[in-house]
């Protein structure tokens, strides 16, 4: 029973493609909240069990994604007090430490992106690749100041159309390419600002695939290449090797042919030479030049 | 009359989206032999005016394809001869130049592609993007050696799949991914090959969008970059500026939103820095490095 209800919540989060890393942690903080409140448990010590439980399903299920593992890792330190409370405080304590975590994450974010507008400034021409929830902050808090945006379409899903449908609301002229013209239309942006699912301890950024074609391409033109997220992106020594998430080919749309493999690698590394700065919570960190 | 006959084949030349540079190129030669042949004119000097026509207009119709220029004023040069010629004689002429311009055109192409697979071997893995015949024909000519593939998409209209169409009826062992994906694949290639729809008098390869990509990539991992073309595909100083054609934005399947511009720019060019050598029908001509 409690099996099965772990296992629904970690199925949605397993097969989530239309939110980024934070927000995708910030989810599974909710869940958390309604599972510890809802889900039928003897004592507040089983509680503390199957809410570890669920965190590690939920992290082992996006290991690309190094939020779920910050964030849902500070919540479960938090839950060290939950044994030996009475069942309702413990339900009412567990949720109530994972709405301030996510809280924690959404402040961190708000400043990331503050941070970023105000390194930007007015009147500049902004590149994106994928959808990152912090550069769409950034976007929404530089809308009156006469910023443009190229955005690409990210294949398999074009999430890049989700960012763009924003843009337009917002009343920011707007570019849209395909991945495959990044390097055509670099050069017309003052500056690329790309999110992150995951920054490596050597600085490198792991990003939806084709974030590293758009670094080439800018380092090739001379355009500065931002990466923009809260440090609770950093991955640690205490997550294992970096994976990089592999989806389903029925995602790309192409012909099953014989002899023929269809790849569906969702995230590529930016290696960290290729990156001018970081901009996370405290403000620019300087980077390879 | 004669004009409705030059403006309905120039329209089928500028629509089309499935032919390589050479393949088009010898298109319009032939569909130059088939108006020699039909359409009615006076006398053998009219004929000579509206080839000449059609030849220039066809030329125009897709500027980014040096072939076109070079293969068909190759032909108009051999017309020069028609007027004072009887009216048959003068068609008969025509047509025989014309098929005589894409015979050379397939030799050279099928030169180039014995030279690459040549210096290719046996057992290599072979990275592309797009659909080159010069390309396809190196994989004829090793698919029996071992070789394997990895090719792209290539957005929008995804001519990658037509080509691993072949490369699987060859039993080629291929991967397939996207456009966002190059970066992620060029490492698992021992070579990169291109064809191209126009090599510049400095070198520099135009190519379907996203080869400039793949150069910087290759060049990143330290994989070759090979161009694979004839050198009717070297443009000239009378061909005036580089125009990037650019298609209907239709192709791309994005929604219309307002102040969102799509933009769907055909070709990239990728500079000779990128570029370890070109292969053409004399053989292979070193390259940056």
């Amino acid at each position: 029973m409690i099996e099965r209800a772990v296992h629904r919540r970690v199925r949605t989060i397993a097969e989530d493609r239309t939110h980024g890393a934070s927000e995708l942690a910030r989810i599974c903080l909710h869940m958390g909240a309604d599972f510890a409140l809802r889900e039928p448990v003897r004592d507040s010590a089983e509680l503390h069990d199957v809410l570890g439980q669920l965190a590690a399903a939920m992290t082992a299920a996006r290991p690309s994604m190094a939020p779920l593992y910050n964030l849902l890792n500070r919540w479960t330190e938090r839950l060290a007090q939950l044994p030996g409370m009475e069942l309702d405080a413990a339900r009412q304590a567990a949720a109530a430490a994972a709405r301030e975590v996510a809280e924690e994450s959404v402040r961190a974010m708000g400043e990331a992106a503050r941070h970023a507008s105000g390194l930007i400034g007015a009147g500049r021409t902004v590149m994106t690749h994928s959808l990152s929830s912090t550069v769409r902050e950034v976007f929404r808090l530089l809308k009156d100041g006469g910023v443009r945006a190229i955005v690409s379409e990210s294949r398999p899903l074009c999430e890049g159309y989700a960012l763009t449908d924003q843009l337009s609301e917002w009343g920011i002229p707007t570019v849209l390419i395909t991945d495959a013209q990044l390097g055509l239309f670099v050069k017309q942006a003052d500056l690329v600002l790309v999110g992150a699912d995951a920054i490596l301890e050597d600085g490198a950024a792991v990003n939806k695939a084709g974030t590293y074609l758009l670094a080439l391409a800018a380092r090739d033109q001379g355009v500065p290449f931002y990466v923009c997220c809260e440090s609770f992106k950093r991955r640690s020594a205490g997550m294992g090797p970096l994976e990089l998430e592999e989806m389903g080919t029925e995602e790309i749309g192409a012909p099953e042919q014989p002899h023929v493999t269809v790849r569906n690698v969702y995230f590529d590394v930016t290696p960290r030479r290729l990156i001018t700065g970081w901009i996370n919570e405290h403000g620019l960190d300087g980077g390879a030049h």
